[in-house]
């Protein structure tokens, strides 16, 4: 009856769903970062030629899915389901970027884990046959991030150390029942943690346990150790939360010092760019993916990678009420084979 | 590839999962109503025993998933995925509801077409042996949406005929691969559609053409018209809504004026209880569905069903920079036997 699942939280795609298009978009600082060679686009605009910054994040996702359909030879109507969220309330960047384009639609919230949860959906359905393309798509933006989370962005207020600097950016992942890799191979789907954090400006302490349960999951289901993978990559952790990780995966008998980063430490130079603790945002992670990922593992940098975005389940009403922040991670695992290792 | 879709929106189960188990929880509104004996659990006190009105809708959405998983004889554990959202930024009503829980989580979002979607998902999930148990869960909280999106509460503004009244309700339906129905047995997943209404307090025209496109892609795909069901209701249209949609769908060819109604027309009475066009919300038709609705097809009040909720996809900043108002409604049919009419 659930021939497909393999432990509490993973899954296994019986004819693994394939990578088929993929593209991503920028902002300035991502431009000056080490990863601005790995986008499609890069704007200096923060407006990306709209009214406000929300009409930008929008149009960040609407350009991001364009060019992926593009450079995948595919339209509109080719794709089956649309899987999209972000961090603005009511995930207004995903319903105003993709309302022109009259794809069936899967509304997603998983703040800064959203492209794995979109991407893992899309994986299950085609692999079921209830769809041939699917895609996966989720944006962030730095000023309409502060202005809705910490403080409005022309006020100028000092960041702690271990905050984050929000990513400008956006990316587009298609999925196919048919092409030629790297193909998602399985899914390990997270459950919410809250170990107590309640600073919203240690989001990587935050989500770090989240990631460790996740990926402890991934590994014990699927009886893999790290070394098994030549990258293990969180979403947007940060330095901080990058090693909380290795900390805490090493009580549960895991080593992961030796191929482990987060997507918050490559998108950004930490140390030139002053970004504190690293890059964050649904956008951080969706764009290393849909770039700098993808295209290594097409070059064969990498046989087998996981994906495993973070997301911290807060919202500004919850940390003015004194709640503390819930966290939860979903991982995918990227092949060029389709053989199980 | 694709042999479980049979259209460009519907898909059918190849072995349609079964309802197993659902529960609701109201507000004192909710008790003044037509329905409230199909309700498990009502209560007065609009914090249900919390210390905020959002701690409260989050209480509700708990209490509702325990009292669905006693009533199956489940455990948390038994359960493979929990679908939720809600209409609160960054739909804390589900982390914090169902944080405690530890079951593997997917976050959606699509306003209050919610449980439409929760229920596809989890639907196809179960079909192709992802998992053998999975929950769809939302809510809405009158006090908590007025204070987010209008105004707030204790202003006691004047509300315009076309509004609607936000239900303080939730609403948990658990799936199963076996069981002895209703079943599942199609899902057409919406397309956003956006007419330009502007008016967020006329939801219910902004979203009539949401569920016209998906109603009609629902009869078209599989080669049925209104007339082989037994009741075709949606989520929270109210009465102006509910009208749109007879007119539209009439110039479309379909006679909805005999078996279709809507939850927001169920819930409360309108006259008696002051509620202008009707009741709204994503608790509104979560409510009415595991309730109302699914008792009555338990009773054998009627043998097929479409339940086909809409969400409105705006924020107040999308309304504030003069956006209209994107909508999407996705639909599912109940029907009390795994045969095809």
């Amino acid at each position: 009856m659930d021939h497909r699942r393999i432990g509490r939280q993973t899954v296994r795609l019986q004819d693994p769903p394939s990578v088929v298009s993929y593209a991503n978009i920028g902002g300035k600082m991502e431009r000056n970062g080490p990863l601005a060679d790995t986008f499609d686009e890069l704007d200096d605009d923060p407006f990306f030629g709209k009214k406000t910054w929300e009409q930008g994040e929008s149009a960040m996702q609407s350009r991001a899915v364009r060019r992926a359909l593009n450079k995948g030879g595919l339209k509109g109507d080719d794709l089956d389901y649309i899987f999209a969220g972000d961090l603005l309330n009511q995930c207004i960047g995903s319903s105003f970027g993709l309302r022109e384009f009259g794809i069936p639609f899967w509304g997603i919230y998983g703040a800064c884990s959203t492209m794995g949860e979109g991407l893992a959906l899309a994986a299950m359905l085609i692999d079921a046959g209830f769809a041939r393309h699917a895609a996966a798509v989720t944006s962030s933006h730095f000023c309409t991030a502060e202005r809705q989370y910490r403080m409005p962005v022309p006020y100028g207020s000092q960041r702690t150390p271990t905050a984050q600097w929000t990513a400008t950016a956006a990316g587009c992942c298609i999925l196919g029942s048919r092409g030629d890799g790297p193909y998602v191979t399985h899914a390990t789907c997270g459950r919410m943690v809250d170990l107590g954090i309640t600073d919203p400006n240690n989001m990587g302490a935050a989500m770090a346990p989240a990631a460790c349960d996740t990926l402890s999951a991934l590994f014990r289901e699927t009886r893999t150790r790290p070394s098994d993978y030549d990258l293990i990559v969180t979403g947007d952790l940060g330095q901080l939360g990058h090693d909380v990780v290795v900390d805490l995966m090493d009580r549960n008998g895991f080593d992961m010092t030796r191929n482990y980063t987060d997507c918050g430490l490559l998108l950004f130079d930490r140390e030139k760019q002053d970004m504190h603790a690293g890059g964050s945002g649904a956008g951080c992670s969706a764009s290393v993916l849909s770039g700098h990922l993808l295209r290594g593992m097409q070059e064969g940098k990498w046989e087998r990678i996981v994906f495993a975005p973070t997301g911290a389940l807060l919202s500004p009403t919850s940390s003015f009420q004194g709640e503390s922040i819930p966290s939860i991670c979903h991982a995918v695992v990227l092949s060029r084979t389709k053989q199980e290792v």
